[in-house]
């Protein structure tokens, strides 16, 4: 940490001690949200803005990466199909590494680090080394795709599973519980494995006419949703190719209904988001100071 | 909404035609988080700046209720046992009617919007009567909980489910379903009813050893954690009177492990927390200008 007027405590040291006396170094285990800079949380810019290291998903964006400090070292663990990925001993390890340097750690995965990031490993393996690790929730992907995903009378429990085994084929869930009624269930990360999907649930029980929703991309400019049914879901999905949730539920019904009477026009929605793209994704200080702009109005 | 430079656009219209010619009004359905003002998005920031009327669930603090301009009308439609409640049909006509008046309407529920909120209800209500309903998706009560919901090899599922039902008594849940292991089964409102459910789980096939956790008052400064098993819960359950969160699974394993050998000490983390005390919750201005402050360190 650097000395500053508002963190005398743990930057003092440094100043005083040099480096053989540094602070200890802390890990944040940080959600980034589904991908729109401003569906980060305050807690999230905050400590964001603090970073001396940023370990990042590939899913990250850049607007959001922006928020931490220029000086901040940035490093991508990003999966890659066709060159060194990191494993998650690695990251584990970097992430004590770094640490132990007396530095700042700040590990942003999309979404909310505990659904579906290994961030509960991460954790552990931080804790179980005598480093501090601190946790900051983030909005889900699924959350982020703003449907409704519990309805009164039509889904009384919300369900999120992840589409991709960690064998690489298809994943092992229990279907016949998937494919109840009167329930919503969130694939995360299900485009490739859609067809499998589709064909477990119905025959586990599920109509095929059950509603679903496809969201690519959620939050972002670029979000598109297709409303399809379960049936309809190998086709639909076979469109996309972005990171895409398949939600498929009796609520989603009502939400498809709400494409077809569209609302009345909302410029202001379109205004925030002009805002967004011109002034958030610059840095946390003019992000700030548009908070503020907003609020003085 | 007030003329300002920022919104040349919509306010003109207010300034140019007098009260008669005003610019349609909108509702915002607005996820406030768990509790911690600082797990509020940027987003829900900043449309809270702009509100006219705020029309808030009970669970929603002062701290955060702060951030809404001085002038803005605020209205708590909290449930209450002894006096009268607003009912959702109420709730909905509230919203389209200032709405009509031309007014930036924001609905602040607890959590995410459409996690047992009804904002599924309030949004098809608007959009079913031509009012514009914009979605802010929150951080919900279980994310807020911090703990690993989703966990390689322990967890390959979570569900959310409502402990509540909505005639009052003991909700009707899908029990075999939830009494698979292998996955975390997230209570919300169980508190009371959580020797029913830990009943029904246990009747259904689930471990009375497998892992548990309450999480009352989650993210806030008075939360209590309070690790057990399934056939511990109705006990633990007992103890506690505040908004609480039942999270049941193997899971919950490691999160208790955890509190058995804590870690080190995180000065950066009370920093943060006393921070946010003393100056977020005076007003968004504020709130902002510190956030700006920590990424200037």
């Amino acid at each position: 940490m650097r000395p500053s007027p508002q963190k005398p405590r743990s930057s003092g040291l440094v100043v005083l001690g040099g480096e053989g006396a540094r602070a200890p170094g802390e890990v944040w285990l940080v959600g980034a949200g589904p991908g729109d800079p401003e569906l980060l949380t305050l807690k999230a810019l905050k400590v964001l803005q603090q970073a001396d290291v940023v370990v990042h998903d590939g899913l990250v964006s850049d607007e959001i990466l922006d928020f931490a400090p220029p000086r901040a070292r940035r490093i991508s663990v990003a999966k890659r199909k066709s060159r060194h990925s990191y494993s998650q001993e690695d990251i584990n390890r970097m992430l004590v590494a770094f640490a132990r340097e007396g530095l700042r750690v700040v590990r942003l995965k999309g979404g909310d680090p505990f659904i579906f990031g290994r961030g509960g490993e991460e954790r552990d393996f931080c804790r179980a080394e005598g480093v501090a690790c601190h946790v900051v929730p983030g909005v889900t992907a699924a959350l982020g795709a703003a449907a409704p995903l519990t309805h009164r009378g039509a889904a009384q429990a919300v369900t999120f599973v992840t589409g991709h085994a960690s064998s690489g084929g298809e994943p092992d869930l229990d279907w016949a519980s998937l494919a109840r009624a009167n329930q919503t269930v969130v694939i995360y990360m299900g485009l490739s494995t859609a067809p499998a999907i589709a064909g477990r649930l119905i025959a586990a029980g599920r109509a095929a006419s059950t509603p679903a929703l496809i969201v690519e991309n959620a939050s972002r400019p670029d979000e598109r949703r297709l409303p399809t049914t379960l049936g309809g879901l190998p086709e639909a999905a076979a469109e996309l190719s972005g990171p895409a949730l398949l939600i498929v539920g009796e609520a989603m019904g009502a939400e498809i209904a709400s494409f077809e009477t569209p609302a009345a026009p909302a410029p202001q929605d379109d205004e925030l988001r002009a805002n967004t793209n011109l002034v958030m994704v610059r840095s946390g200080r003019k992000a700030a100071s548009r908070i503020t702009q907003g609020g003085a109005a």
